[in-house]
């Protein structure tokens, strides 16, 4: 009986208890025909940030991760970075010195490292890294380090014709590369950040060429403005897993029917880390508060998971 | 047996020839299994132009229309616009001199009509005008100035699994309040400019303000960018009807497999109007000459079109 149960469950990873019955309540409300709160699947919209809400992003993100990188290949056509910071911490393998210089460092080596090529060359470079470098911690494969019980929901979302958009802080285009393999949500259904990008004509046609300079950060305030921009509808359902993600739950909150506002607490310092309100990666603090105050669902993953990862099944 | 085939052709309204040929032609190789050319649905997007396209654009830009009439509303709270240009010659209903201020008056109004409300109250203005004010030619609602023969061509291509976006100079949010009801396009596939918008947390809950600043131009160079930046995928078939098309034919062309670039040419005085190289709205110069060489498909309306809007029908 147990197995089969299991086997059959579609939310396997996810422990019984109040946080899974409220995925249950919520997604059974929306999509049973004659209920008084039955949405057709075109309103079904979900959104869901990336950064410790579908992945992990200790020690830091792995964006940024794919960037310490990028420098390192980059700097032979930049000597002069071995003098230059951000860039001579990085390339002396001082992490500790470059996030001394905080956001603005971090915007010098993103943008040094995610312009200047085009859109195509831009995704090449990306499926080459996510296929081949591996976390630091785990020794796994960074699209390893996704949360089993999150693809379920996902899946589990999919089954019941919503769909899931990714809204993230994150760059569109680093994860336009690979999202849709490994969650089943497809570009156009990915929002991000980005740098500005330009169409020229060359000999063999035209290209986008990627240039150094912010178009959009999806991320705080930017998260409602992209959803609205990007798909035009508010979110029935909304995960996040940091104060980053407060006006997106916000902005999921006020819509008028049922609404889900979700948010993963990193509460396993053993399967994965325990960190919220004073971490700088993710730090969970003004969402956290309202969240209790307003009863939405907070994931304690801690005992909430069955399991992490998905190679914990293996 | 004439009936029957009228009622039964998904494209009733285009004459036979080599333009209607061209389409079936196209979405026949897409669509066959097993043929050399079969592409899955995910991968079947169609990106059309609206002013021009789908719908007309003479005397001049519908949304103009709409932000013309917006100054007389406005004008009440802004007694200095009496004396001031571009919005005296709008309150003088002197269109002429309005226009002679070029770019720079088109967009002072735009910007002047469109910011400083919430997104839900834009959407409310826009649905009444839409639903309220004709065409000064025609009288007609301006969603009936659409193209009968492209509202059959989006159908056709629906009811064929492919999902059309519309990539437009036009406002992004202006098109949202309508163009689902009309076209059967949904707001996430309506790619368009905007102005910058922002979040603001207000007693009675969140809001999104538009601001009057310039987010993004999508024209000419600027659709690629837009198709990119939103859809993440190229398309498969493009259609415009004028050189701010021009860009996005060539992005489409450049993918590799079967790809469809078309052009509406306005060749119709009598059932609407005639115009390309010498046309400030809508000119059509360099991508006919463009067309021609390539043997994209160039539709010409009066030759190629039973019908031009559906009130015809009638």
């Amino acid at each position: 009986m147990r197995i089969q149960k299991a086997s059959t469950d579609p939310l396997a990873s996810w422990h019984e208890g109040p946080t899974k019955d409220s995925i249950h309540h919520f997604v059974t409300r929306v999509k049973t025909q004659g209920g008084a709160d039955y949405l057709p699947p075109f309103e079904r919209i979900a959104v869901f940030d990336n950064d410790g809400t579908l992945w992990s992003e200790k020690p830091y993100y792995f964006q940024l991760a794919f960037a310490l990188d990028r420098v390192k290949v980059l700097s032979a056509d930049h000597p002069e970075w071995r003098e230059q910071q951000p860039f001579k911490a990085v390339l002396e393998d001082n992490i500790e010195e470059f996030l001394a210089g905080g956001m603005k460092a971090i915007l010098d080596v993103l943008i040094a490292t995610h312009a200047d090529t085009t859109t195509n060359e831009f995704e090449a470079i990306v499926c080459d890294w996510i296929t081949s470098r591996r976390h630091p911690k785990t020794g796994r494969l960074y699209t390893e380090m996704v949360y089993q019980p999150m693809l379920e929901l996902l899946r589990y979302l999919h089954a019941n014709d919503f769909r899931t958009y990714i809204v993230s802080g994150g760059g569109i285009e680093f994860m336009r590369a690979w999202v849709e393999e490994i969650y089943g949500i497809p570009p156009e259904q990915v929002i991000g950040s980005s740098i500005e990008t330009k169409f020229e004509m060359r000999d063999r046609g035209p290209v986008l060429v990627r240039i150094p300079q912010i178009d959009f950060v999806d991320d705080n305030e930017g998260k409602p403005v992209g959803i609205n921009k990007f798909i035009g509808r508010r979110p029935l359902l909304a995960f996040g897993n940091s104060d980053g993600d407060h006006q997106m739950l916000q902005w999921t909150e006020a819509g008028e029917g049922p609404r889900f506002m979700g948010l993963v607490h990193h509460t396993d310092a053993e399967r994965e880390w325990a960190y919220d309100r004073d971490s700088l990666v993710g730090r969970l603090d003004k969402a956290l508060d309202e969240a209790r105050a307003k009863d939405w669902t907070v994931v304690d993953m801690r005992r909430d998971w069955r399991v992490v990862f998905p190679w914990e099944n293996e």
